[in-house]
């Protein structure tokens, strides 16, 4: 075992030496530790530029890779680096890529701040009426969530299938028509074309609206369950972008879903709804109540709408539930989860009554989402010797859905570097569109694979192409449909119905697309191409294992009715296979699966798989969420420390100088501040006449605070009694998007009085002590989902401020068998 | 609305006065606070006394109901109270108990102490095989706790079917004989005799070997994964009396079922393998590991033994993992829920192959859990016109579930002050299996109910009695059987199989039973009684329900099939409205039922079901688990601070005086505190010769340490290095069961020697402010899963300490129509 020197420089520096021991001689690795000291810290107080003190820690070279912040991952994941440098030395250079933070993701205020018009408003609710009240409007508003979500999914599913059948059935004509009269270019280039007019439409359409529209949606969501506030995501403006575009990426023929994309419109439903407004694209807006407008209460409606969506689009109300409480861990509370259940429930049943209306019969209730694998037309069960078929499958599937995440993360940099002007994303997304049409007319007429097994879908559009004697061309059910109707096909048609060659074209192709449809800007879902390739692998697999089982007569079944059974079997093991690698299945996307696939005893396969195949992906890459989150550099928190940080204290990863006010501060600096420092929050302190700018801590106050006290003019010359004429109903007016210092108008006399800010800042905020050892530092602010934390000295004058970044920042690296701290730089773009 | 008056008082007490507004003329209302001023902190310093500070609310008098923490359902439920009282004045008085908590009860220490020592133990995890191995240990002990929990459950099923079966083949035998030959006396009694002396062994075993074994054990597990330490839960004795004892209750004829107590037995095996030691009856014990010994770790394995347990309870391994995971919202975390699960996971499969091993093929995995509603023999399909007929049921279903509560409470307070002397306990016990045979007895040989329909279950013992023409009594395949083999007949036998004189009958005997069972000292599961009622009513309903329905001959269905298939569906739905009802479902239950039922479309019903029974009944009490957490005065934590007190202060709610130690402390002090006080965690602070007693704070130390330190004599004659020959795993030796006081020896110059505390405390312990208001104290506490929270005052010098009974002695209450904080009292006993 190696062997550990500490030794204490001057100035308070620590030099930590690493002795490797025994045989394998490695040179000895140091690090330097380099404590924020008291001297230094008042020495640079009060000057307004906000350093974030630079651990002296060697940083990895290999900040590029996407290695897991779980340590075993990491760990493992070196040797993929390894493989990754060789391939350097060949010449086989990757877009590089910093791992970093980006400044201007802020945390979101999960705190209630307790200052006297809070404590005024409560004593409002000691009556029965008010607290009856409240928790039925808090319900009401979660109904509502469910049902406008239904309706949304409703009306997306009808738009989406009714169009799509336009445009196959026309495509379909002209195919059989020109086949026998040699005019195929004709339908090439009408498909061509109507992918390129109406994504181009779409790109348009989620680039000039609210580019944060564009993909699914669901890291986005994740990180602002999270805590981090996501500006632009819960606007109307997003909302049109992405419902509206979803249509128009499906109708434009991209391998994409429109799944994923539900969960972001169900939580921008639920933001609307517990704000009780709407900010319409011309500025104007409706205002109905206010007495949810904080970030509390607008996450918890939140967490009722993504759960909604992601309900309503896969009839998974546990699942949905399950996804938003996972990400949210400072706020599991039994009282919400019954309400975020509630709402998923009624998404739920609601989209079941719709969908099941618009196919004719309200009253059947068999469509509780969107996609569905729930069609199998024999019992799905499994026998104890196909596990073994099922964890190489899922080994299978976590490798290539590793694949797709290293690709999509090359190609995601690469946009982010050369591709990011608007009409070039515009452009990208039409070739796109085009891409997808050629290829896929090209495989259709170039495998020829001709089948007359009827399709499981009795209204699919089937295309003749070049065969005969009624016999229908097997890629076009895969093809002129949407991409859900593929999936469906994939799943549940019969054995014969797509051969091998066809097959592994599919796959093939349909990964590439999916790879390069993932990260334009369109709105869309990655859900169900990820399936889609996976059931189609899964589906060769079936074949595979059929020929090579030995027919059982003594079964006493027709053996192509086994043989249908198990194509569809494992083509839904392979699809979930491909989800897993892809998207590194938690417990929440798990259930989701099971509820699709609507029969429990099947569930433990697929949990089986679902848990390998995160494995195995884990082992090379993070998820494709993840990933996505890191090339942001969102400062998502993980669930728990990074360990070994035991020797580093708050005061070592706070940011300091701090900015602070007076209880009593004159406007003109408060103003001065507010324009001059980036900070959201300013601790208040005790005004010392003996030591200026040293007195103990008395609250915090926050810019949003400010900027309102402000714009309302609550300040008076000094002497006088100062106004109170505003509640917290004034400062909700504001919410969320607050005020910028520029639309503050101040005159000379004004900027000269004195604002008392005793009745507004939070008078208890969280603080720890200087020493406090930054694990527990970082369970307290993770618990409860702080973005502020004082640092104080002994004396309780605070020193320094933790927030979120300062926290995430930190990752756990490897380098010579030793296991280390590593801190991500925090940069601006 | 009411006007409320804040007055100040003298000496900083606060007299509050509500002035009832309009026309209603109720008197005022006045409260007083009065918080606990420095000087009286002072004032009272060191004294070896804890009084908790009596806030002057008024106390309701109706202390003794059921009454929500809830703050709407207990507004709701005053109603019922005044029914209640109602009943008092005609004379109908009950057995009176008045809420409170038992200080008997102590937190889990979740929290890390972070002293040198264990700075130190973490240094050697820097290296990768350090933390590969540690890491694979955690999951191949999450693996053993599964695997070893599906052992289990499929030896207690195979025992329990192969002697049941037994059991009632003889009794059935006597009966046939008897019924030609007019001696039904004898199998009357002889079914008497079997189940008295099974039952009183059973009852001996438990109430003699390990009290902790009697009912259920979720009560106390939930207990325990919210941070409450239960003496004797996870021990050795636990485990052998609850699971030879639950064989013994089943076999004894009680109405209860094995399900609960897997929940338990699961935990206390997750225990014993986290702990790496099994503590022998004798007091040996063998030890394999200490490294995972400390609160923290083994709460973390124990969770995925509960989840294992009712996973292979239900076949439910989301459910479990859920049931796990609801309760302890203070380390949701991601990667040990994916642990949890994993271990569910295992238990499911493992089990599910045993028991199809047990049935003939261990290939086909068709029996994932014990019990089991999956057997339909058509496809569950729901219509809308169904719905109102379900919610109709599950409002029954509440009203019931209620009544069970109800009557179960009284039953249990009467219990705990009449029949608290063992030997009455194990009397009880017997007298229950007694009644619980002639009363089948009777039934069976009264009502005659013949019906020639071969049951569900081929294996089924159908006694004839007095019937002819190969007919049978069909209430005996009811009582001749084990409760869960009663609920499968319910669900799955054909419709004419039972007639309704039978189901009314049984519904009223058995839920009878049920509350009467329940509470009694043996090992019992609460849940199959439950659903066996639900099941017999829901029968009724759906018998109801056919008879009603017009015959549709256009459906083209035999109409015979379709009402099998109707009351199979309306007695599961019975069965969810009935356990809703009596457990108030949470969401992790919800997923149980619909794991359990095996198909997901019916879910959605299940689940609204489900809801709405929880609903009605929390309209009037809490569930039975909660109500068997308030008996025993547990002071578990609800998920959010009690609403309206943000006027009470963290000095409110502190107890006072503390006894602290200073950083070097004569051991002659240490063991006098250890003996005359009950805190478990003492304060160190500074050695300030200026002040004695008045020092900064510096760290925290718990009971234990000090008794491990005083045991190994880990101090020296003043003046000399002190000793520091001991090591982390010392303490860890001792863990859980730590010393006691009395079994420290010291001599008189031992006394007299001195003890460094300083690598041993804990040097950053969280500690808030005085002024701290308590739902911040309450976040605090619940989301980092505290043991101990210090209040200081300004100086950083310690006033005194939250614990967790001074958080959940705090509950909402309604007094003419004011919404209001009541604080319960803290008992010893």
């Amino acid at each position: 075992m190696d062997e550990v020197q500490t030794v204490s420089l001057a100035g308070g520096e620590k030099e930590i030496t690493v002795i490797p021991h025994g045989r394998n001689t490695r040179r000895p690795s140091t690090f330097h530790v380099t404590p924020v000291s008291e001297e230094e810290h008042e020495l640079n107080n009060r000057v307004p530029s906000r350093p974030t003190p630079e651990l002296k820690f060697e940083l990895d070279d290999e900040g590029d890779t996407l290695s897991n912040h779980n340590s075993i991952t990491a760990l493992l994941s070196s040797k993929f680096r390894d493989i990754q440098k060789r391939l350097k030395q060949y010449g086989i250079e990757s877009p590089r890529f910093r791992k970093r933070l980006v400044s201007k993701w802020e945390s979101l205020n999960y705190d209630v701040c307790e200052n006297v018009l809070y404590i005024k408003e409560q004593e409002k609710y000691k009556s029965k009426k008010w607290v009856t009240l409240r928790w039925l409007s808090k319900w009401l508003v979660m109904f509502s969530i469910g049902i406008m979500t239904a309706l949304l999914a409703a009306t997306i599913h009808f738009v989406v299938e009714k169009l799509a059948h336009l445009k196959f059935d026309l495509i379909k004509h002209y195919f059989d028509d020109c086949a026998k009269n040699n005019c195929l270019y004709q339908p090439a280039l009408m498909w061509m074309g109507i992918n390129l007019v109406i994504t181009v439409a779409g790109a348009a359409l989620v680039t000039f609206l609210q580019p944060m529209a564009a993909g699914s949606g669901i890291p986005y969501i994740k990180s602002y369950l999270n805590g981090v506030k996501i500006p632009g995501l819960l606007t109307f403006r997003a909302f049109v972008a992405k419902t509206l575009g979803v249509v128009m990426s499906i109708l434009g023929g991209l391998a994409c879903g429109k799944e994923g994309p539900m969960a972001h419109s169900g939580s921008i439903i639920a933001a609307g709804l517990g704000r009780g407004r709407i900010n319409f694209c011309n500025g104007k807006s409706i205002s109905f109540y206010s007495a949810f407008r904080n970030d509390h209460e607008i996450r918890d409606f939140m967490a009722g709408g993504a759960a909604s969506g992601v309900s309503s689009a896969f009839g998974a109300p546990i699942g949905g539930t399950l996804f938003s409480l996972e990400e949210a861990a400072s706020f599991w509370n039994q009282d919400l989860t019954w309400r975020v259940f509630f709402s998923s429930m009624v998404a739920c049943f609601a989209t079941n009554f719709l969908i099941s209306a618009i196919n004719g019969d309200p009253t059947k209730l068999t469509d509780p989402g969107l996609v569905r694998f729930n069609a199998f037309k024999f019992d799905l069960k499994f026998d104890l010797i196909e596990i073994p078929v099922f964890i190489f499958m899922a080994v299978i599937g976590g490798l290539s859905g590793a694949l797709f995440v290293v690709m999509n993360y090359k190609l995601t940099v690469f946009r982010k570097r050369y591709l990011n002007k608007n009409w070039i994303k515009i452009i990208e997304a039409g070739l796109v569109a085009m891409v997808s049409a050629a290829v896929a007319f090209g495989l259709m007429v170039g495998i020829n694979d001709c089948t007359d097994k009827a399709p499981f879908d009795s209204h699919a559009v089937t295309a003749a192409v070049y065969c005969t004697d009624k016999k229908h061309n097997s890629l076009s059910t895969l093809f002129l449909t949407t991409p859900e109707g593929c999936l469906k096909a994939l799943l549940h048609d019969p054995f014969e119905s797509h051969g091998p060659v066809s097959l592994v074209a599919f796959v093939l192709i349909f990964f590439l697309l999916g790879v390069w449809t993932y990260g334009l800007s369109v709105s869309s879902g990655v859900f169900i191409p990820s399936l889609a390739i996976g059931a189609a692998w899964g589906r060769l697999v079936g074949i595979g294992v059929a020929h090579l089982m030995p027919e059982n007569p003594n079964l006493g079944v027709n053996s192509s009715l086994i043989k249908q059974l198990d194509v569809g079997k494992f083509a839904l093991i392979g699809a979930a296979c491909q989800l897993g690698g892809i998207l590194r299945t938690t417990i929440s996307l798990t259930v989701i699966i099971v509820e699709c696939t609507d029969d429990i005893s099947f569930g433990l396969p697929i949990m089986i798989v679902l848990m390998i195949s995160k494995w195995v992906g884990d082992f090379i890459t993070t998820g494709l969420y993840d990933m996505n989150v890191e090339v942001m550099g969102i400062p998502t928190l993980p669930f728990e420390c990074p360990p070994l940080c035991d020797d580093l204290r708050a005061s070592d990863v706070m940011s300091h100088p701090l900015a602070t006010f007076k209880t009593k501060e004159k406007v003109e600096n408060i103003y001065r501040m507010l324009k001059e420092e980036t900070f959201c929050g300013f601790p208040v302190i005790e005004d010392d006449p003996m030591a200026p700018g040293k007195g103990k801590l008395k609250g915090l106050i926050l810019r949003n605070q400010l900027l309102v006290l402000l714009k309302k003019k609550i300040f008076c010359p000094e002497g006088q009694v100062p106004p109170r004429n505003i509640t917290i109903k004034d400062f909700r007016d504001f919410y969320p998007v607050y005020l910028k210092v520029s639309e503050i108008d101040l005159s000379d006399e004004e900027k000269s009085y004195v604002m008392d800010l005793k009745p507004y800042y939070n008078p208890s905020p969280y603080t720890v002590e200087q020493k406090f050892s930054l694990p527990r530092v970082f369970n307290l602010f993770r618990g409860l989902g702080l973005r502020h934390l004082i640092v104080t000295d002994e004396k309780n004058m605070p020193m320094g401020m933790v927030t979120r970044k300062d926290l995430a920042k930190f990752r756990v690296g490897s380098k010579r068998g030793l296991v280390k701290i590593e801190q991500l730089k925090i940069e601006d773009k």
